[in-house]
This record gives C-alpha cells, structure tokens and sequence, in this order.
C-alpha cells in the first residue's frame, strides 16, 4: 500500500495567473519525497556514515494548471536503480479527477563527505524500493 | 550584449545543507526570464491579443551547490524556435569563478484564452530571437 | 473541538542555520488560516457578495527555533471582532513537547470591490466565531 | 548616503489576487536587512566571537497591495538600540509613486552559542547605526 501526500491548494500556492507556480511544484514533489524516505529509508544510518543524498537532474512535465481551492496528491515511486545513481518518478494529480498535473524524473546520487561519489550498493538498493517501483503510464 | 541577472545567496535561499534550495533555483531562472521578457518582448502586444505563455518542461542540472553570501550569474539564450514551442536555455553561474552551478531547458508553448495551442509565427519568432541565442556548450 | 495543521518541517522549510525562516512562518499560519475559514466559514458567500478580507497587520514573536523533523501544530483563534476589523490569535507549537515556537496576532478588514471598508456586520461574526475564541494563555 | 534594495515584482511573487504575498514581503525585508548588514557591519567578526543575531517579533503592516510590474524600494534604518535588543524599521515604497506599501519594526536579539543573550555593546551600537537612523514619518 501507498502512502500520498495530499496538498490543498491555498492562495499563497498560486501566482498571478491565478496557478499554482512552476517552483512551488518542486516543493511538493520535495515534501512527498521526504515523507517517502522518511516512512521507508533509515536516513539517520546513511548520516550515520556521513552519506547524503543530492539530486542532479529534475526534469518536470507541467501537464495542466492547478487553481486555488483544489486537491493534490502527490506520489513517488523508484524508476530505476543505477550503479552510480538512482532515478524517482514523482506524480501529482488532482484528487476528484485523477487527472496528471504534473510528472517529473528526479535523479540523485550518492556522496561520502568529501564529495566523492559512491556505488548505490544492495543495502541502498532494497532501502529506496521500499518506496515501491513507479507504475507504467 | 547580454544582460544578465545578478543575486547574491542570502540566509534565506538556502536550506538545511547550506545550499540554494532546488526549488529556490526556480525562481531564479524565473526572475530572469521576467527580466529578459521585459526587456526584448512586448508583452503587453501579446497579452492584448489574449496570448499567454505557458512552460510545459523544465529539465534542470544541479552542478554545483552554491552557498551563503557567494554571488550568482542568471543568463537566458534562446535555444530553439519550433513550430509549436520555443526552448530557452538558462544557466547560473558563480560570478567570481565561473562556474556552473545549474543549467535549464525551459520549453514553453503560447496559447490564446481558450487553451488553444497557436504557432510560433514569424512575429513572435523574431521578438525571442531579440533575447539571443543561446551559447554552445 | 478545535482542528490543527500539522506540519513535519522538511529540509526545504529551513534555512543556513537549520530553523525554519521567519518568511516561512507566515506559510504555516496562512496554511491553518485558509483551513480554519474553508471549514468554518462560508467563503463562497462572501466572495458572491465581491468581498475581500485583507490581513493589514501581522505580528508575530519568534519564540523558540524548530529545527529539520519536529513536528509542528499551528492552530487559530479569534481574538477579537471589532466594528471594522478583526484580530486573529495564532500559534505554532512543538508538538511533542508543547513548546510555543511562534505566535502572532493577525488583523484583518473586510472591504467590497471599490476598496471601501465595511462593517464586521452580527453574519461575518457569527461565522468567524465557528473558528473558536482564542485561549487565554 | 542610503542605500535600498530594489524588487520589480514578478508573477512568481503574487498570490491568486495577483498581489504579493505576505510572507513574500518579509523575504523582501530580510533581502535588505542582509544587504544593509553585509554593507556596513562586519559580520566576520560577530561570527568569529560565535555571536549570533536572531530575530523575535516582526510586527508588519500591510498598507497598499502591490501588484505585478510595480517597482519597489526597500529601505532599512535603526529604530532604537536597547540594552539587550535592537529595532530596526524598515519599508516598502513603491518606486513610482512614493507610495507606501508595508513597513514593519523588526526587533532582534544577540545571542552566544549556548543561546545566552547578550549586551549590545558600544562596538555593535556603532556597527548598527553605520546603516543609519529611521526617519521620522
């Protein structure tokens, strides 16, 4: 079973064309992917070894505009585990209709404290599908 | 020449790592699409015909994390014009290094009231080209 | 019985100290503003009549700094009604350990499409009242 | 000599009434703040003595909604310095008019790392009042 994040669309969201704003997406998609790890990913293990998590590419699909007063949800699933990084496939739709309003493709990777990048090993691995694949569209 | 947009990393644009927020890095490529279609763009011609512009992708590089009180370069070129979308190419760099700290391909479609998709006519074609192309890597 | 937002504070909601921004604050009391009026009060109403409420003044003590991972209550009450404005009472406080992290006072005013302030007529203040009066502390 | 931050205000900045949002004009405060601070206080020095600057009360009015396009200026001078805490005013005009639009008293303490609070001495008055005096309105 999934676990959503469910946003409402407040009008400190949107922006003048009345939309919730391009940036403001990312912060949703951020807000589901911290709930996601925090459910399913011992992060305090991985600070433990001084490992973080940085993000290297986001690329996001507006699909149709979202106004005020309306329901999110936001869903991540695991796209695809790399050696050297991991992909997450984020989706929020509108809650009454299903429909997509937007997708994005978040790839991220693995440092040391000095910045040196490390191997997604298997422990990682079965850590992040917790999470659950993402569907096929 | 090309004018760009200057912003100095402040407490508050960057989060818990210290680091410009990926969200935060948005708004800058935003501010300065703002400025460059203020500058070169008519956009009270189009906004009377009832056109608007509307960003159906952002595919964005985090290259380099940036921090607190160091000053970032924000540029826009016009990397593609096509029949029914444009592609602009935004990159931030670190003013004193040069260095990049992120890259963008933003891709927006122009719409009249109804949400219909219109082409990108000879008009407006030019009107983008005023913002320069975009620089080969 | 009084309903709370609650909020996981997330990397992205602090800044270069680790606590979450001043600026962000007002999100979180917005946040359980629109909560508090969409549950209690009949927004649709008043919006159907072309009025508008405008906060004019909101201040608010910094108490204690949340850090990445508490979790937060933020909740509203009505401090006061007067003849044209009104004053709500908010507070975000820790929620494990019932600390107040930030309160404020927020004033508002009702005003029609011209601008023109109106009365808090006995309807308005009825309805504000279905928030609940604010505790005495 | 003073010197202002100035914002022009874009669709990223308004809220579905197409006016700034509350929460957007203390990032416009706290811009100037750090400006003024990086200007005429050594910052280096606090931060090498471990000192740290926080802010407690904000108390802000919101007096003309400004809206897309509109130029700002946002200016910072010191209104009292206490024994144990400091206030600075600070406001938004917008640049055309001259107009009003939100000031606030911002009133912040001096802190050690064990959060002990502390004087301010005669070295910080004089750093302080380097961005010079409120006016009187």
């Amino acid at each position: 079973m999934i676990s959503l994040t469910e946003i409402k669309v407040r009008g400190y969201h949107t922006d003048i064309y009345g939309h919730v704003n391009n940036a403001r997406y990312l912060e949703f998609f951020e807000e589901d992917r911290w709930a996601q790890f925090d459910a399913n990913v011992d992060l305090r293990k991985w600070a433990q070894k001084g490992l973080v998590f940085m993000v290297v590419n986001i690329n996001v699909n507006y699909r149709k505009a979202v106004s005020f007063g309306e329901r999110l949800l936001v869903s991540t699933g695991v796209e695809k585990i790399g050696n050297r990084s991991a992909v997450l496939k984020q989706e929020i739709r509108i809650k009454d209709s299903g429909e997509l309003a937007a997708d994005a493709l978040v790839t991220f990777v693995l440092s040391d404290k000095t910045g040196q990048l490390l191997s997604m090993d298997d422990d990682m691995a079965e850590g992040l599908l917790k999470i659950g694949r993402s569907q096929p569209q």
